[in-house]
């Protein structure tokens, strides 16, 4: 696998791999990887000639009071994961190759960041979308894959993707759970062993849901308030929010007539955690 | 010359030179074009195998009382001079083309569009900004070519370029004028005979920073107001702003030790006109 480090060389890497008339592949992370990542990388894997990681923890997604500093890194076991896939070639910049002097340029999806995590996280969005449109200028893929684990996340680059023309296929990636249900997060390694029980509680809520859907729920809300219920039963579970909104635009949305996506952030203990699942009405 | 008017097809006609080995120059356009637009477009032959043209009059860089609806079109003259370049292929998409339904994601540069006409058009370049991230998402190239006449412009894309890493060359074309001084402007088209000879201010007024250059001037101010002076002499002629700011970051400059820009923009009549010059201190 190789390593590079500044965009220049990343650009050369990328125009030559073109020149060949091969594809390219692209799965960013800010690292830490787990099979959520893996699962991601294999996928692309399979639908290209040639595969790119990248690792970048990237300061322009975290808020003042996040978790910037303490995010996990391990970048030797990374890189050994990554050439178990195989990846070909691992972009893992700098900030300051990333972020040079005088940086200024935003990019910045505005409706379908404004709920969920855009509503609790102010300029995350805009920190994600930017960085993520620098690697698809610098890797300059046919293909990149993001987990649905991410759901606001896949649907701001989605929305970016196709707003500025970007000549790429955006591949959503299930998300990837443990046996007992607990959606794969870097910052699970955050949770000590009591957190990690009640961190079910977000998992459950979701199959809650999906038992009002199995009921016959008509609204959204309805899908939300059996969210609800499991979270608020479970102590130690603080909620940030639990909503039913379209899944498609993220807006509110009344009747249950179309995809929702039931999205969740709580805290258990000081650890922050997303969770989503996407229901469809019945016939 | 090709006409393409779908980001799909232009995307597509990319690729196939690019899959060829060809270069490609790039001179987008707002149409009605003039010897500037010309100079651009026989200067991006030069320097590329193929040439591409856009004409589009993108609504998202117009303020709501401005001239979107009236800005001067013939798209029949436009496509006869570019053959006579020769351009190879014109993109000239529908507005719908650019922004469908949904649309939601721009681009901004933050600080250089700060001041001039920055502070005047209110969300201005976030349209320029926005379109040209598009159009190069769309048109692949490797080189493109912006005029000097709108100079903050120019150090808008120049920014947006670097700070999100498009694989491109940004090449800046020094102004085009009539022979009398005025810049050349598909806005000239408003003016009436009188105004036309009022304009002349503008870039008299450029002369007159020039030899305060001449004589010595120390301070970006003396430059300022030396342009200031002819502007404010000549009747019918309503001075939206004269600055002499540090040519670089377009930030506000108190001596005179590096190049610096004197910028103008004036209405003459109902016409909004801006020139500039940019002067580099002598010895």
């Amino acid at each position: 696998m190789e390593i590079i480090e500044t965009p220049a060389a990343m650009h050369r890497w990328a125009e030559t791999a073109r020149g060949r008339g091969e594809t390219i592949a692209f799965v960013p992370t800010m690292g830490f990887l787990h099979e959520g990542h893996l699962t991601l990388m294999r996928e692309g894997r399979k639908r290209a000639a040639r595969l790119a990681s990248s690792l970048f923890v990237n300061p322009t997604q975290f808020g003042p009071h996040e978790d910037f500093s303490r995010y996990p890194r391990n970048f030797d076991r990374d890189c050994e994961l990554m050439r178990t896939v195989p990846v070909d070639v691992l972009f893992a910049p700098a900030a300051e190759a990333m972020y040079p002097p005088g940086s200024q340029t935003w990019v910045e999806a505005t409706e379908v960041t404004q709920g969920l995590c855009g509503g609790h996280r102010p300029g995350h969005f805009r920190g994600v979308t930017t960085v993520v449109a620098k690697l698809f200028n610098i890797v300059k893929p046919h293909v990149a894959l993001f987990g649905e684990k991410d759901f606001q996340q896949l649907r701001a680059i989605q929305r970016m993707v196709s707003d500025l023309n970007f000549d790429l296929e955006i591949v959503p990636v299930a998300t990837v759970r443990e046996r007992d249900g607990l959606a794969m997060s870097s910052r699970n390694a955050y949770l000590s062993p009591a957190e990690r029980e009640r961190a079910l509680a977000l998992s459950r809520a979701l199959e809650a849901a999906g038992r009002s859907v199995a009921e016959g729920a008509r609204n959204a809300a309805q899908l939300a308030c059996a969210a609800r219920f499991v979270l608020e039963r479970t102590p130690g579970v603080e909620i940030e929010y639990v909503e039913a909104v379209d899944a498609e635009s993220l807006r509110p949305i009344e009747r249950f007539d179309r995809p929702v996506v039931v999205a969740i952030a709580a805290r258990v203990g000081a650890t922050r955690l997303i969770d989503n699942m996407v229901f469809t009405p019945r016939g």
